[in-house]
C-alpha cells in the first residue's frame, strides 16, 4: 500500500502501537481506529476512558453472550446479532469491536467460559465464522480472540499451556483455522498466556508459520490488552499492534532494532501494513447509522430465546398456563443474572426482569413473588426458605430462578467447583417436596452440577447468560410463545471429577498440562463410555421430532447428508439436526465420534422436510503427528445423525477415500514397516523376515515374530548381527531408493 | 582402580561392549563377567546361546514373578528369594542377574507388567530394594531395570514416553531412586524407549546429571540388549556397557571420537572403571555353591502362598474341608499358567500343577477334573462347558481355575484390552448357575476385568502368576493350610475405560503421553472418586483383624507410626497395615492419599501386637517444579493406618515442618506475588496495590484486585501505565535486594 511506503520507519513503528487505551495510531494517510470490547454488545468508553479501562461505558444493547448464544447453534441467527452489533459500532465510532471469543470450553471451571461457544471446535468455529461475517457485513471488523490455549483464567498472563500437536491443531486451533479460512477476520487478538513455553505474543511457529503460512490469515495481529512483555521480540515473531498504547518507548526500541540489525525491516513493514490495512478498512466502511433500540432490544430477545435450552420437561409441565396462580421464586427472577464479569460487561440500554415478564405474559394469573434467599447468602435463610416454601404450596405451579451470581465467576478467575450454592439447593429441594409441578430456570455462565436440581423437579430451563432481553425470553418460553430450540454446546456432567481435564485443571507452578489430549468435551466423556446429565447437544422441545431416513451422498467431497424429519408432535418446532462422524477401523486413537455437521429445521405439527448438511473433507480429517499436516485416512466413516451426542437416531456408512500418506523410511524405520514394504521385503530377504525366527529357536513363550518386526533396522543390524557398517550402508541405499521412489509417485 | 588406569584407550573401549551376547570383554587385570536373564529365575544358556537369546536356558528354579511376589508385601520374604537367586547364579557361574524390574504399572494393558510389582513407587522401590539386597548378599549383582519410562511394550525401541517433570521424579523415577540409594545396585540398565524424546540409552540427564550426580550411582550403567543407537553419544550421556555383544566396530568408533575430540577421554574412562569394577566384584563374590533345589522349591512355594490374595470369600466358601466332593475346572488346574514370555522365561527344575497338589492335599476326598474350556478356544466350547457344569452339579464344591495364556500377554507387545476370554466367562457363570459353592482362581500376570466373575462367584484368589511351585501354594491356601495374606499391588478396576492412562495408552506414531500426570493408579481412581472392584492394597484373610490404635511421634524425622492391631478372629493370620498420608492443605495438585509405609504383624487368635512403620520424610516430599527438586511441605499431614488403600481405619495428624521455599522475584513475577513480600509492599507502595483499584472505577462486574494481581510486574509498567524503563531498572533492582537478602537467610 502507498499510505505504508512513504512512511519514515519511525512512523512504521509507531504504527505498530496504540495511541491511548483504545485508539491505535494516526499517521499520514492512514487514520487512527477505535477498538473496544465486545463481543455481545459494544463497550464504548466515549467520555471518560481510564488507563486500565475499568470504567463506565456508554449504553449498548447487552445481547445474550457466547454461552447463551451458542445454545442456538443457529449460524443465521448469530449472523443477525452480528450485524446488529457493527451497527452499534457504528453509531459509535468504533471501528474494530473486539471479538468472537472461541476458545475451547476445556473445563467448566474456566471464569471465562462464558464468553466462549463450546467444547466442540466445529460449533465453535461455525458460529464464530458466522458472527464475524455479520459483524464485518457492516463495516466494522472482529478481532477473533484469544490465540490460542488460553482456556483458564488461572495466572493467565504467564501461564504455560502445555499441548501436544494433535489436541492443539485438532481442537484448539481448529476452530480459529475454520474463521480465519471462512471469514477472514480484520484482526486477531493473541492471548495472554504462553503455549508450550512461549508466549503467544512473542510465538513465530503461532502467528507466522501457522496463522498466516498455513492459513493465509490476511489481518493484523492485535496483542490481548498487555500481553506483550518485550515488543521487538513480538515484532519478529508476528505480532502486529501492541495494545493499550502509549507505547512510546516500545516504538522506539523497534526502531533501535532495525536500525541495529536485530530485527528485520520487513516485519516492521508488514506490521505498519496490516494496521494502516485496518484503518482504512475500517474508514472505507464507515456509515451513518441511528441504532434502532426497540429493534436490537427485540433481536436480542428473539436471540436469547433461541439460547434457552429445554433440558427436561417430564410429564410436559412446561409450557404453563397463563392462569391460575404461580410462585415465582429466587433474586434472579426480579435481578437477572445476564451477563459475566469483566471486560466484555456491557452497560446496557434497559434490563427485562423475569418477573415483570411473566406477569406481563400471564397478567390474569395470580403471580407471588419469593426471594427464597440471597446471593451473597446474607438475611435469614430459613425465613427465605420458608416464604418460598410457602408460597410454592399455595400455587398452581413453581417457577424457580437457581444461579450464580457475578461473585461468583467471572474473567480474572476461575471457579473452584461447579456446585450451585447450598442454600439454593436446598431451597429448590424443600420446594419440590411441597410443589410437584416445579420449574428451574438456570442462569450461570458456566456449567454446574444439576443432578442434585434433575433429581427433584420435573422441568429445567437451561438459561445460561441471556442478556438484557433474557427476561423477555424466559416468559416467552416459560408460557410457549416459543418453542424452546436450543441444545447444550457444552456437556453437563454428573460430577466434576468426571470432567477429563479435573486432575489437570488449572494448573500451577506456570504450567497446565493438556493432559486429557484430544479428549475434551463429549470426545472424553464418549471415549470412556461415562454416563452424562445432559450430553453435548442435548436439548427437547414442547414438540416431538421423528427422524425418518438418512441418506449420505459418497461421490466426491463434501459428503453430503440428508436427514428427513418429521414432527409428530401438536406443536410447530425447530429441531437441530446434528450430524456425527467416527471411524471405527481408524489407525489412530480417536473420539468414538465428531460433530462433523448440523443443521436447523422448521416444522408444523405433522409436518416433515429435509435438511441437507454439508460434511466437508477437512472436518473428517486428524493431525498426523509423524507428517505435521491433517491427514483424511480413507475408510469406511459412520455417519449418524441426531438429537444429541448421545441420541443418535439414524446410521449410514460412507466409503472415503484417503489421502496419500508415506512416512519415508530411515534406519529407526522398525523391520516391520520396512518389511511391509515389497520392494525392502525383496531387497532385505529372509534375514530381516520376522516369521523366520518364529519356529524352533524360541523357548521363551512370547511372540517372537512380534518382537522382531519392533526392531529399527539400524539397530538389528548393529546389536543383532545384522552386520557391520558396510551392511548399514547397503540398507540405506535401499531406503533413500524407496524414499524417492515414493515422493515421486 | 590401578588395573584401568594401566589399559590403553583401545582396551578401555572394548571393556565398554560386551564380548559376546552373555558376556562383558575381559581385558588385562580385567576378568568377563557372565550377565544372564532374571529376575524370577537364573535363565543361563549355558551349551547353545544363540545371537539373539531365544534359545534353551539350563534348569532352574522359577520364583515367582514379580507380579505374585509384589503382592505378598514382604520386605523379608523377598530378599530370602534374593538370596536364593543369587545361590543359583553362583552355581551357573553367572556374575550378574539382570534385575529387579521396577518399572511402575502405569496401565494394565503393558504386556510387560508381570515382571513388574506395582502402581506404586514406595512398595516398587521397597521390594525392589529388598531383592537387590538379597540377591548381592550372596555376591551376585543386581541389575535395576528399564530405566526408565519404560510402562509399554508397544513400538517399545523408539517409543518416546513424554512425561512431565513432577510425574517423572514422584512417580516413574522414585523407584529407581529408592533402590539407588538404598541398596547400590552394581549395575543398572537402561531402557529401549525415549524419554521426552531422547533415548535412554544416550540420555545424559538420565544417566549422569539424575543417576550419578543426583543419587550418587556407583554402579554400571548397562544397555538393554540392543537398545544403543549410536554408542559414543551413549558413553558421552552416562551408558557405560554396550550390550549384547560383539561391538568392535562400536568399539573402534569410540576409540576414533576419543582421538578425533568429539569424545571426553573422562567418559570412556569412568565407563571401563565401572565395567571393571562390577567384573571385580563378581570375582570377588565367587563362592562354591551347592543348590538346594528342594529347598529352593520349598521357599518358592512359600513364596507363592504369600503371593496369593483372597480377593473375595463371601460366607467364608474357603478354605475348603479336605473331604466331600471336589470338582476342579480348567485346563490351568492341570497344567498351570505360571510365569510370562519373554527374557525372563526360565526354564524350571519341575511344575507342580494344582490338580495333583489339590489331590494330595485331600487325599480322601473325591476330586473331578472337567476342562471346560481350552485357550486356545479350540475343541468343542459347548460340550467343555456341559462337562464342566455337570463336574460342578455332583461336586460339594467348584474350584474354577480362569486366566491367561502365554498367547495373551508377554513381553514384545501389549493386550487391547483386559477381558479374560469369553469363552471363561460363559463357563463360570454357568458353572456359577449350578454351584454356589464355586471358587475361582485366577492366573494372570496382568490385571483382567473381574467384575463378572465378582458378580457370579462367591470366592476368588488372586494368583497372579505363581512360578514353578504355584500349585502347591494355591492348595496350601484352598485348604487352609497357610492363612493368605496377600494384598493386591496394582488396582483392580472395574473397567478398562476407569484406568487413569486409558485414553493415552499405548501411544502412536511415536509418542506416548502421559497425560494422567501424578494420578497413576489409586492416586488417579482416588483423584476422580472412582469406584473400583478391588482396590490398591486390598486382600482378605480367613480371620480378621480390629485396628486398636494409631499412634504417631511427631518430634523429628522420620515420624513413626505404630499401630496396635488384634487378630480377633478363629485363625492366627498375618495382617499387612499400611499407611498412607495426605495433605489436605497442599499448595499443589496432589494425591488424595499415598502409600508412605507398610508393615506386617503375625498374630495368633485373640492375640494383639503392634506394628511399628517408620515414615520417612522424603516419601512426604513432592517434586517443586520451578525450583527442580523434592520439597517438603510444611503442614498438617493426616496419616491414616488401614488393611488397603480404601479400608483406612484410624487416623491421626501430624505437623510436619516444610522445607525453606524460596522463588526468586524477577520481572515476570506477578504483582500479587511480589506484594505479599513486605519489603517489596513497603517499597513498591499504593500504585501496585490491587486493593487499590477495587472501589468506585470498576464497571465491570469483576473481581479487579484479583485481575491486579495477576498481572506480571514488567507489564504492569510496560503496559498499565507503571512508568517506563526508569521504573523497570529501579523495581529490578529492589527485586535483586530481596532475592540477596532471601539468599542469604
Amino acid at each position: 500500500m502507498t499510505a505504508v511506503d512513504a512512511l519514515t520507519l519511525e512512523e512504521k513503528a509507531s504504527l505498530g502501537g496504540g495511541a491511548s487505551f483504545w485508539q491505535t495510531s494516526e499517521v499520514p494517510g492512514v487514520p487512527s481506529v477505535v477498538m473496544t470490547d465486545g463481543p455481545h454488545g459494544v463497550r464504548h468508553q466515549g467520555a471518560a476512558g481510564d488507563h486500565l479501562g475499568f470504567g463506565a461505558s456508554d449504553p449498548a444493547t447487552c445481547f445474550p453472550p457466547a454461552v447463551g448464544l451458542a445454545q442456538s447453534w443457529d449460524r443465521e441467527l448469530v449472523e443477525r446479532v452480528g450485524a446488529a452489533l457493527a451497527d452499534e459500532a457504528q453509531a459509535a465510532g468504533v471501528g474494530v469491536l473486539l471479538g468472537p471469543g472461541i476458545n475451547i470450553k476445556r473445563d467448566p471451571r474456566c471464569g471465562r467460559n462464558f464468553e466462549y461457544f463450546s467444547e466442540d471446535p466445529l460449533l465453535t468455529g461455525t458460529l464464530g465464522a458466522a458472527w464475524v461475517r455479520g459483524l464485518q457485513s457492516g463495516g466494522v471488523g472482529a478481532s477473533l480472540k484469544h490465540f490460542a490455549a488460553n482456556n483458564a483464567e488461572y495466572d493467565r498472563m504467564r501461564l504455560s499451556s502445555d499441548v501436544d500437536r494433535r489436541p492443539l491443531r485438532e481442537i484448539y486451533l481448529r476452530a480459529f483455522e475454520r474463521v480465519v479460512r471462512d471469514a477472514q477476520p480484520w484482526t486477531l487478538m493473541c492471548s495472554y498466556n504462553r503455549i508450550n513455553g512461549v508466549l503467544a505474543s512473542q510465538n513465530p511457529w503461532l502467528l507466522t508459520t501457522v496463522l498466516r503460512e498455513e492459513w493465509g490469515f490476511e489481518g493484523a495481529v492485535v496483542s490481548d490488552w498487555g500481553a506483550v512483555a518485550d515488543r521487538v521480540a513480538a515484532v519478529a515473531a508476528g505480532l502486529d499492534l501492541q495494545m493499550p498504547g502509549d507505547t512510546f518507548e516500545a516504538d522506539a526500541a523497534v526502531v533501535a532494532a532495525v536500525n541495529a540489525g536485530t530485527l528485520e525491516q520487513s516485519a516492521v513493514d508488514r506490521a505498519a501494513r496490516v494496521v494502516a490495512r485496518t484503518a482504512l478498512l475500517a474508514r472505507g466502511g464507515k456509515r451513518e447509522v441511528t441504532v434502532d433500540v426497540v429493534a436490537h432490544h427485540a433481536l436480542a430477545r428473539e436471540a436469547a430465546g433461541r439460547s434457552i435450552v429445554l433440558l427436561k420437561n417430564d410429564d410436559d409441565v412446561l409450557p404453563l398456563a397463563a392462569t391460575g396462580s404461580i410462585a415465582v421464586i429466587g433474586p434472579f427472577a426480579a435481578t437477572p443474572r445476564y451477563q459475566g464479569g469483566g471486560s466484555s460487561h456491557v452497560n446496557p440500554h434497559r434490563v427485562d426482569s423475569p418477573l415483570e415478564q411473566i406477569r406481563a405474559a400471564a397478567p390474569t394469573a395470580e403471580i407471588v413473588h419469593a426471594a427464597g434467599f440471597t446471593t451473597g447468602g446474607s438475611g435469614d435463610t430459613h425465613a427465605l426458605q420458608a416464604g418460598a416454601v410457602d408460597a410454592a404450596r399455595g400455587a398452581d405451579v413453581a417457577v424457580v430462578f437457581l444461579g450464580l451470581a457475578d461473585s461468583d465467576e467471572s474473567e480474572g478467575f476461575d471457579r473452584e467447583d461447579i456446585e450451585l450454592p447450598a442454600e439454593q439447593l436446598a431451597l429448590v429441594e424443600a420446594v419440590a417436596a411441597v410443589q410437584p409441578r416445579t420449574v428451574v430456570v438456570l442462569s450461570a455462565g458456566g456449567v454446574v452440577r444439576l443432578a442434585p436440581v434433575d433429581a427433584v423437579v420435573p422441568a429445567i430451563l437451561g438459561g445460561a447468560l441471556l442478556g438484557q432481553a433474557g427476561g423477555g425470553a424466559v416468559a416467552d418460553v416459560l408460557f410457549g410463545a416459543m418453542n424452546p430450540s436450543g441444545r447444550v454446546a457444552e456437556t453437563v456432567p454428573l460430577r466434576l471429577e468426571d470432567v477429563p481435564s479435573f486432575p489437570h485443571f488449572p494448573g500451577e507452578h506456570l504450567h497446565s498440562r493438556y493432559g486429557e489430549g484430544i479428549y475434551v468435551g463429549y470426545r472424553g466423556y464418549d471415549m470412556r463410555k461415562q454416563d452424562v446429565l445432559y450430553p453435548f447437544g442435548h436439548g427437547l422441545s414442547y414438540t416431538s421430532f421423528a427422524y425418518e431416513s438418512l441418506t449420505v451422498s459418497a461421490d466426491g467431497d463434501p459428503v453430503i447428508a440428508t436427514v428427513r424429519v418429521r414432527n409428530i408432535g401438536k406443536r410447530a418446532g425447530r429441531e437441530v439436526v446434528q450430524l456425527y462422524a467416527s471411524l471405527p477401523a481408524s489407525s489412530v486413537s480417536r473420539a468414538p465420534q465428531e460433530l462433523v455437521g448440523f443443521g436447523i429445521i422448521e416444522l408444523e405439527p405433522g409436518e416433515a422436510g429435509e435438511v441437507s448438511v454439508r460434511i466437508e473433507r477437512r472436518d473428517l480429517a486428524y493431525w498426523h503427528d509423524r507428517l505435521d499436516r491433517w491427514v483424511v485416512e480413507g475408510g469406511s466413516y459412520r455417519i449418524g445423525a441426531g438429537a444429541s451426542s448421545r441420541d443418535v437416531r439414524l446410521e449410514q456408512t460412507v466409503e472415503v477415500a484417503g489421502d496419500d500418506v508415506f512416512v519415508p523410511f530411515d534406519l529407526d524405520s522398525t523391520i516391520g514397516e520396512v518389511m511391509a514394504n515389497p520392494t525392502a521385503a525383496a531387497a532385505l530377504g529372509p534375514a530381516f523376515a520376522p516369521s523366520g525366527h518364529t519356529a524352533g529357536d524360541n523357548a521363551l513363550g512370547m511372540d517372537v515374530a512380534k518382537v522382531m518386526a519392533s526392531i529399527p533396522l539400524g539397530r538389528a543390524v548393529k546389536s543383532f548381527g545384522g552386520g557391520g557398517e558396510d551392511a548399514l550402508q547397503r540398507i540405506q541405499a535401499l531406503l533413500d531408493t524407496i524414499n524417492s521412489e515414493a515422493g515421486r509417485s
